[in-house]
């Protein structure tokens, strides 16, 4: 059953079995409904194409339904979202694709609702000659506002983990890396492989940020996920809060047998895809949160300035490679 | 500058050009963030994609625009919306794609934002190879439910409006249709093209329904739209709700000078995309209901029996063909 073609399944069995993966939208009604009772809503919409963000050599289609929902929900995540409350999936799909490949996208999606919550609300689908997968992700936000605009001078930069591991994943997924794999150690290629596919963002995030604050008065922080990479997601930070980040490179964490060198650093800053927190705090919430989140860690500050990113005990020229999809 | 391609824009430049069209995310956050107090919410996802829905010759980015919203929107109107929030767009762009298609696609979004109610609250965009639009819409419901599965055995079966002219209307535009346009008249040409292009589900269709309605206690009835075809429509409320619809092909409305005969019985019940609205109300109910809407037309009746569809007084033998989009 599993091996028939969604041009031979038809359009009305096809949405008959993807109802079944929406717990309460049995009655086949083509809009979700929700109760909300005063609350702050956060909604994100998130894309996910073949040949551009995925293939069917980079990427189970299992992997491929965890990493859009979890893609999603790192922006959520990112904006200080308290609680999940689920997913609308578009999907577009090429005729001659197997409903086993749909059924593996929605197990990796379901998989990841599971561990982080909410469920798949409704959805469309319709036939395309590539398949892409649209998700809009909805939660709910608490007293604390998570944006990009909130960094303040003197405030101490914080990052949820390593970067570069995803890009390097990819890397290796697609045959394209230059390094000799020999050299490289088990773990770092298994980790890569990990974060590419499996990418984790850290759901206990916000609990830590609210157990570590001194006061109720203070509702926002500024925050932004790295999935456009490292250095992007810093000078996003640094740009729309108006000051100027100074990184000490030496303060960077780095994956366990992480190489150094020119080319592993431009992973680690344009890489992308990582979805790590990169976040600013004032110096006590700082010091009371890196003491409560051992894997996280302060990587510079915010100064007046001109909005830029400036990387001090730097041993290579950083290229400026701002991370592109077009 | 409009002639500019996208991938000459750069996917900075592209993304700050469609916050433009955002009134609360002038910030460049990933998420929108929206307050909602003690309410219901109605959300539905609907796709366009390039080939399957749409092509150059067919649609004009700013009637795409239109329709993408509307077409969505026909979904919330037939669940009950009492008020439109908003739109998330996920915009899957071909790079060669001039910037000039993107801003009128966003105008055409807007006009239809302007006449029906909500703003963009936010999206996403991302290379492909054909160029799709993925719409989440969210609404707010009033008490009154609107739901497939609602209708009753001898309730009333109303429609909004006529059946078939999209279907024409889209033969028209793909030269496919095997008429002798000089017998059509011009009138029908006209609304065809603009049911095909400019699709208008009815906004006041809801406030009569609750103007015309006798109690309080009345909270459901049942409705969808005829999104998927007139008879698809008619046959899903029956599945649904379990009982069986008995129309009577005589008073089935139909646009003037439609002409009559097999084939255009077949657009009328299988056509598709005219989004009216179809549902069935309690006897006293729909006399008060069809006294307040002069454009809306009793078509037939539930009965107990089985879920089905019979069409009595019918000069030909309608072919039992179901809209699939695979």
């Amino acid at each position: 059953m599993d091996n028939e073609r969604i041009k031979d399944l038809g359009e009305k069995e096809l949405i008959f079995r993807l109802s079944k993966y929406m717990p309460n939208n049995q009655t086949n009604d083509d809009c979700a409904s929700l109760s909300i009772a005063n609350e702050n809503l956060l909604i994100n919409t998130d894309l996910m194409v073949e040949d551009t963000h995925f293939n069917n050599k980079t990427m189970h289609p299992k992997d491929l339904g965890w990493k859009s929902v979890t893609t999603n929900y790192s922006d959520l995540i990112s904006s200080g979202c308290l609680k999940f409350i689920g997913i609308n999936i578009g999907l577009i799909i090429n005729p001659e694709t197997k409903w086993h490949w749909i059924k593996e996208l929605y197990k990796g999606a379901c998989e990841a609702l599971d561990y982080y919550g909410g469920i798949i609300l409704g959805g469309d689908c319709s036939k395309g000659i590539k398949n892409a997968i649209s998700i809009t992700a909805i939660g709910l936000q608490g007293k604390l506002s998570l944006r990009r605009y909130s960094s303040k001078p003197e405030e101490i930069i914080i990052t949820t983990g390593n970067h570069g591991l995803s890009k390097l994943g990819y890397l290796l997924k697609t045959n394209k890396t230059n390094e000799d794999l020999s050299k490289l150690s088990r773990e770092l290629i298994s980790q890569s492989l990990n974060t590419f596919q499996r990418p984790k963002p850290k759901r206990d995030f916000l609990q830590n940020i609210i157990k570590s604050r001194l006061s109720t008065d203070q509702v926002e922080i500024g925050c932004t996920d790295s999935s456009d990479g490292f250095y992007q997601a810093i000078n996003d930070l640094a740009t729309t809060s108006n000051c100027k980040a100074i990184i000490d490179y030496k303060k960077l964490p780095k994956y366990k047998n992480w190489p150094s060198g020119e080319v592993w650093d431009e992973y680690y800053f344009y890489g992308g895809e990582d979805y790590e927190l990169i976040f600013s705090l004032p110096k006590d919430w700082a010091k009371r949160y890196l003491n409560l989140d051992k894997k996280s860690y302060e990587i510079g500050k915010f100064i007046k300035g001109l909005p830029s990113v400036e990387i001090i005990n730097c041993p290579v020229n950083i290229k400026r490679n701002i991370y592109s999809h077009f």
